[in-house]
């Protein structure tokens, strides 16, 4: 295993303190336990939303903390949910005494692990919702869920949420505009190659050297088939098609799109790979009303590649468009 | 090889393509010659900050057209220098009567490619300025250079000397912005895996399975040297003091720095050896004024980082502040 680290157990809190350095104006990140959060918190009477998730999928969902987006996020071990005490103290850093919205990716541990501190929190009379993020397609229950795993949609509902809160809106609206983005929203991606746990130290599966994975999880979770090699445009059509029709989008509506790489992916065959997505939907009819190229929902140094689908309408638009400024995401500020 | 491509010959033109359909607002792509311009352009009375060079160091260049930065870019075949042509054209495409500068990595071929088109210019009576780029500090001459290569430092060059045309700058005085970046600025990089270029379809060289390459250029050529794996701090310290050895930085000085990935390694290693990078710069008693991490010059798929170090007075962090909207780099607007 060849990777840029010191100590294995040490990756994800020099990671942490990586991405503060790098954003002093932005986010700090507490070592015990395990939080990123934004600098100036709390900030009184907003909403605070609070994500986190196993690590390992950067820049979700550190690097997706600051204005307009994030209040906090729970790094996990390298594909290990975060434990209750994590949520909790972030919730205890960043309440403004609106509230706190979990935003949750269906996976079994972070699931129960939200659920717990959510308890805990409620105890102690401060109000929390969750929304369930839960779009992958590609397969209907998988090795860490009942239902469908929750990808890349998250980076909508954090944004367009995020924007809710940020312009003042209370608990229940803000909860309201998550669980909308999160009904509006489907994904599949696609491997190429496997990705390497740190602490394992060899790849997490094997494909041969023709070999491709269609539905991938992004823990390396087996998919829907494993298929040969083919051209990037039959391949975007494939996950282009699973979202479009779960969707069942029609003709003239508008769509977000995340032509999202895996972690080691090339930006020069994303923005291949993207070409194709956005004809696909053009050729469908659809309009695409924005859209993100790039490395935002990762599974470590994975080849491959997902895309995701989020219909929207004026008021989501508007969100999409507001302020955000964070360490993976910015624009309008 | 496994990319996520069509036909390996039309890479470089469908990525075009697609980073258009990802910015219809930002960028506008022409396949022939190929280049990539600012929407809107030409821009009446602004100084056109042209650059370019091979294809497989994305975002390098197509990604920073816009505003603020770049207004065209000439992308070449993957590692092989745009033709004067490219060059040619994309002034004439962005030209508002100001003048032209070229921003140009020192390679062989980039520099005799932008040199011809420069004269086709000025036999047009068009101003055309160059300003040569060669900050890499590994080897004194390479494979495919007399002198230093030029590499991240090309990233701040075009950012700052961008700011400064966008605020009305003189031809004169945008290069002499652009000399100063480069004269301030020295990078290093490693590699722990080879890239792979599509046209050839197997590694450009062989690393052991626990063995780096210290000093790697940005196509693969050879470095200082080989050696063992070692931990990331290890690394990151030879990186760092390389740059700012080279550029005798005194305590108190500030830098601006760039943690930048090859293309293949994740974010999660990229804010580690960050961490390690902003610790050994201000152990060193230099300030860290500003940061980059994440993928802004790469080599296709090729794991490993560099380190840019830029020093900056005033005048410098006031354009490196100043506004910018490109498809991959964005603030203040």
């Amino acid at each position: 295993m060849k990777k840029l680290i010191n100590l294995v157990d040490a990756i994800v809190d020099e990671a942490g303190d990586g991405l503060a350095a790098a954003h002093p104006d932005l986010v700090r990140y507490q070592r015990d336990p395990r939080v990123v959060y934004r600098a100036g918190s709390p900030i009184r009477g907003k909403t605070a939303l609070v994500s986190g998730g196993g690590s390992g999928h950067e820049p979700l969902h550190g690097g997706f903390v600051g204005l307009g987006m994030l209040n906090a996020a729970c790094p996990g071990e390298v594909f290990t949910s975060p434990v209750p005490d994590q949520m909790e103290s972030a919730a205890r850093l960043v309440d403004g005494g609106a509230g706190i919205l979990f935003i949750v990716k269906n996976y079994t541990g972070d699931v129960m692990n939200f659920d717990l501190a959510a308890e805990l929190l409620r105890a102690d009379d401060i109000a929390v919702s969750t929304v369930l993020v839960a779009d992958d397609v590609a397969v209907k229950d998988s090795l860490y869920t009942a239902g469908r795993r929750g990808v890349g949609a998250t980076v909508f509902v954090e944004k367009i949420a995020g924007a809710a809160a940020e312009r003042g809106a209370s608990l229940a609206e803000v909860e309201r505009i998550a669980q909308k983005v999160a009904a509006e929203g489907r994904s599949m991606g696609m491997a190429l190659t496997s990705c390497t746990v740190p602490a394992k130290g060899s790849p997490t599966f094997e494909l041969g050297a023709t070999e491709i994975e269609i539905g991938i999880g992004i823990h390396g979770e087996p998919g829907r088939e494993r298929t040969a090699l083919r051209e990037a445009r039959e391949i975007v059509e494939t996950l282009v098609r699973a979202s479009a029709d779960d969707l069942e989008l029609r003709r003239g509506e508008r769509v977000i799109v995340m032509t999202n790489g895996m972690g080691g992916t090339p930006l020069l065959e994303l923005y291949v790979a993207h070409r194709d997505v956005d004809r696909m939907l053009r050729d469908r009819g659809i309009q695409v009303a924005g859209a993100l190229v790039g490395n935002y929902i990762t599974s470590l140094d994975m080849q491959g590649c997902s895309v995701t689908l989020l219909r929207v309408d004026d008021e989501l638009l508007d969100l999409w468009h507001a302020p955000v400024h964070t360490p993976a995401l910015r624009w309008g500020v």
